[in-house]
């Protein structure tokens, strides 16, 4: 029970336009709104409905040089197992109040595993996926299909799939997860479920079981015929993402249109049964800058998330600058210009929460005269 | 610039299973990561993943008896206009950080407007919907069509259309608002754009042009034919909604399934251009429980607000109970089970962020064991 | 077996351009393509080909001051039953080889009952409808539900239901059925089952327990939560369709886009669990031009059947016109361009099938300039 | 105009069931029913409403070492140009009126164009493509985009693309067409516009602009982001068909779910922009049967053609079998069963027209009991 005196809410003098004198008999209302646990719309509509989207969120870089060795620290004073789960550290925007959230919806993680570690197997109603800028040897096991993880890989592991992951080597090695952990979290739709402390196979194929059956350009199995919420293809191999963005600048310089602007080649990963986004919640992108290009600056409802795969350039987002170098990871808030530009070539994955507003009817995208 | 010393991140022992043990080189790893703003994942496990949604927000009952005369009270003391722009006063979730949210997703308000009064022209791509327990006399005007609001019609009001509002009559009127505006609020997804002052027509029609367009069961105009994001239709008006229950219960009587459950007989409000919900962020529905009826517990993802509109009842949610009366407003979180029941009979209005959660893949809904 | 010469197949002359000259060779290596049955393409793609839809159909009326007395002559001479299943005459387009086939995938045929006749209970895949002109007193019952006919209601029957009728009255009652018959007879797609002989009830209520369900503006039943193939209302009552007819030339009148164009009101029927056509094959109309109205000339890919309400007018298709009255029936074939005027005022009811065409994205319509 | 005595309509005995006394009077209705062009349903409901569907096509059979030596002397007898278009000729099914229909629905033809030749360009609606049993050296010419057709290839050309092709090469090659022209002749929704006489490219590229952009597994470029009618993809190439089908026997041995049955392998061509089929009208899937492999006896509403791409078998249609080897190609009429057997291998390539059926929701498969 509360009390006026002691009621979570306290209603302060707002600085929107137009406030109501406050005089007594206000105030008194006032203290009879928080009695009741009451806020009116006038004292609080600047914050809550601006003209445009003022992101809590700050455009912040991290980087890989500094990220990689405390994730080795790590490995050498966490164990990895049941109860913590995974070795991994999140990115925590300075703008979202200390938590472990890159952006308002969006979790990123550098995630590190010792040679002959298990990380346990459990499922969770969150989206997920990995992405290797660099090393190899780890293998995830989705629901009994040990999948590799190599350099350029991406890795979706869409939710309520069980899944765990080996070290196979004798060397460590370390990626990054994107999942919608603070998306699920303000949402409160999240479900979690512990499965077996060790994975259930230590095999390590070349090839998943699942791109035997899915990684064919433009065939389904018979098997597989409705369309599913998320993907199931659970590698998309560096291999090919290079040589499609490399056909995209080919294609450009033959003079067909084949690129999304001049000198900027870029694929998004796709769920093979729908032709849209790999998972519900998630975009994800590779994008590729040829040497001397320069983007223009666009802003986008919601927010995204960019490492550095190669190359280096330059990066703004609003008024933030910085040269990025490989490994790199930066966030781009809620309709925030982004603005790229490369003199030796730049290698970009990316990931963004889209897929939630597009499918709210709530994205809009702007390009930002010059 | 933050230093490590006034780092937005501050890392505190966790309750979480199996914690690494707190040494002085963990310690000494855990300021670095604060310096560099990195969170473990092990140490916040426990809350980012429960083993099934635990809602910060409060099931929670406020009065209708209370509301109004608040509601009256800020009629004498808050003028209405440019700035504030509605004389709307908000539940505030006790639970959610004395914000004014009803639920992390939805907002709820009374909103009051004297006689001759004008709430100013404004448009947002919050989704919104008025719906009337008492009283009439207000007509809002949706790009320029009024509409009448009367005891029992629904009328929403679906993102980025011009709305004001007028009072012709010679009494003060109230009714209650839901949005979306937490949900916006948390993914920064919002517009905001001025309108003029005063609305364009103080015209005052039985019927809205949208009704004489759309009322018509089963019809559409030839003059819209692809499906709208919302629906078109700005009022839902009681003697449909009484009808459509009535003849629920009547043919339950004469042994036909047509009630969600014995003596429970309800509607979805829909959009007619594709017979889904009416906006793409909030689901509607009108609920009616015959004398001596009683509801299964069922808890769902996603969060509700419920008004009663008529007759009175038991209502429970999670450890919490209630017994409610004409124009109360309680809250549902996300994953607690609702249990409804009866002696004379209980209408019920509700309106919830389901839509979000099924467009996302994450809805899940459960009948829990009696 | 067929043997050469009685192949099935003959190679004749073409008029197509630029055919190989008919050199003995050519020709026994046509004989040869006869006896393995084989036919070339170049002798026939004049045919198959040409540059824009010629129907076999021919644009052609049928009165109803005709169909009704022999329709009552049939009420005399031909007992309905199990057979023969309906006492219905189906229109026979005369550029259609004798079949009974309004168009090439429409059938349109008056049907007619007797006092105290029953048509015994049936279903089959093709999708079904009734529409009524005059008279009433005819119930059609489907799977177990009566639903009443009386003029001017559209009575949709998808593919699959259990449905007879039954005249409960002293008087004899004709309506037209409109079924995808020639379509799924191309097609090969027809499955029929018999029922019982008699209907299932001879109860005659007001109004069917599908509208009770269903024709409430805006509103569906929480038991009916998935979008359906086909319409669950089995009743379009007139009242409704007229008084949506009426608005729109109201609308119209004050000044606001509600029309088709100039005088033309329209709407359409349709399924309220999807907001799209009631059924997948056949699109529902109905039309009313106002005093002194005159359509542009459309043209469109596929075809349709016209049935005048009320009212009159001059109706051309292509090279050939009629002056139309109550009940009269024609045809517009795919690209024949159809205009419209009336004098005193013209209700028509609609049907096609231009769902086939929009749902394999071959759906065009053109308007001839004047 | 017709007379009663030349009407096209004429009315026969029918062998329906409960047929009305032919009297008289019964007579004189018919005839007068005939002059108006009206047809009783209880005369020709035997034929119109089959309790199951009875196709008119026969299963038959066309012998690869029969069609090839025919296309051959077209070849040398026939040139190809503006006008006959292309040297193609059409299986003509025994039981479809000597009409150049390989089932209701589908054409399939032989192809021919010797070295040199081009077949000029056009478009159409009617979607088409062509698969390769055997030979290469004909680049297919897609808005400009050459195309290599080499054996095993599949190459789908939607309707209204412009195309030709051309032969750059000292061989002739030959290759099978499947298009929907049935369908579109019935259903009269055909369009067709003649281009150059000349394809617009000579070039003989090892890759298409298309593949370039399209052909990598689970990508797309960011310049085609919204789902396209039909397939943007023009090659789909043997070698991952292969691929995929030797994949699906792997994991069938290694004990995982991957083959439509056992021993039995199988992928559907589908459209990267949807998942769906490639095109709107047309279903194209490969099927491997792995030695001593027997399928069930299934049968399903909608027509197929298949060609044997390799190996051998026997092939059952429902009372009609053969011993089928490379290039030979059958029909299988709606809801007549096919069973399958083979010794030592079969490779067969597909098509069908079961997307008519599933957009119209009349789609029905069903396996026999053995």
């Amino acid at each position: 029970m509360t009390t006026a005196s002691e009621s979570p809410v306290t209603i302060t003098a707002s600085d929107a336009e137009n406030q109501p004198e406050r005089t007594p008999e206000l105030e008194a209302l006032y203290r009879g709104f928080e009695s009741e646990l009451l806020i009116p719309l006038w004292t609080e509509i600047g914050d809550l409905m601006p003209p445009a989207p003022r992101s809590k969120a700050s455009a912040h870089l991290w980087r890989w040089n500094t990220l990689l060795p405390m994730a080795e620290r790590a490995g050498e004073l966490v164990p990895v197992g049941r109860g913590g789960e995974r070795r991994a550290i999140a990115l925590a925007n300075p703008g979202l109040a200390g938590r472990p959230f890159a952006t308002p919806t969006l979790w990123a993680a550098i995630q590190y595993l010792n040679p002959g570690e298990d990380a346990p197997v459990h499922r969770h109603t969150q989206n997920a996926f990995r992405f290797v800028v660099e090393g190899e040897g780890v293998w995830t096991v989705v629901n009994g299909d040990p999948v590799a993880m190599r350099r350029g890989d991406f890795l979706p592991q869409a939710g309520w799939n069980w899944h765990g992951h080996h070290n196979n080597t004798d060397r460590p090695m370390a990626w990054i997860d994107g999942l919608d952990i603070p998306f699920q979290y303000f949402g409160e739709s999240t479900f979690f479920e512990f499965g077996p402390d060790e994975v259930e196979t230590r095999e390590a194929p070349e090839k998943s079981r699942s791109e035997r059956l899915w990684a064919h350009p433009g065939l389904r199995p018979l098997t597989h015929l409705t369309p599913a919420p998320a993907t199931p293809l659970l590698a998309y191999r560096w291999e090919y993402t290079d040589r499609a963005l490399s056909d995209q600048l080919a294609l450009e310089a033959e003079g067909y249109p084949a690129t999304a602007g001049p000198g900027h080649a870029a694929v998004r990963y796709t769920n093979p049964t729908t032709g849209g986004d790999v998972m519900p919640t998630i975009r994800t992108e590779f994008h590729r800058l040829a040497r001397d290009t320069e983007t223009a600056a666009v802003r986008e409802v919601g927010s995204s998330v960019y490492q550095v795969f190669e190359g280096s350039g330059q990066v703004s987002v609003g008024d933030v600058s910085w040269t990025v170098e490989r490994g790199d990871l930066f966030v781009v808030p809620s309709w925030q210009p982004l603005h790229l530009s490369t003199e030796h070539g730049l290698d970009l994955f990316r990931f963004s929460d889209t897929p939630i507003f597009e499918r709210l009817d709530q994205h809009r995208v702007q390009e930002d005269p010059k």
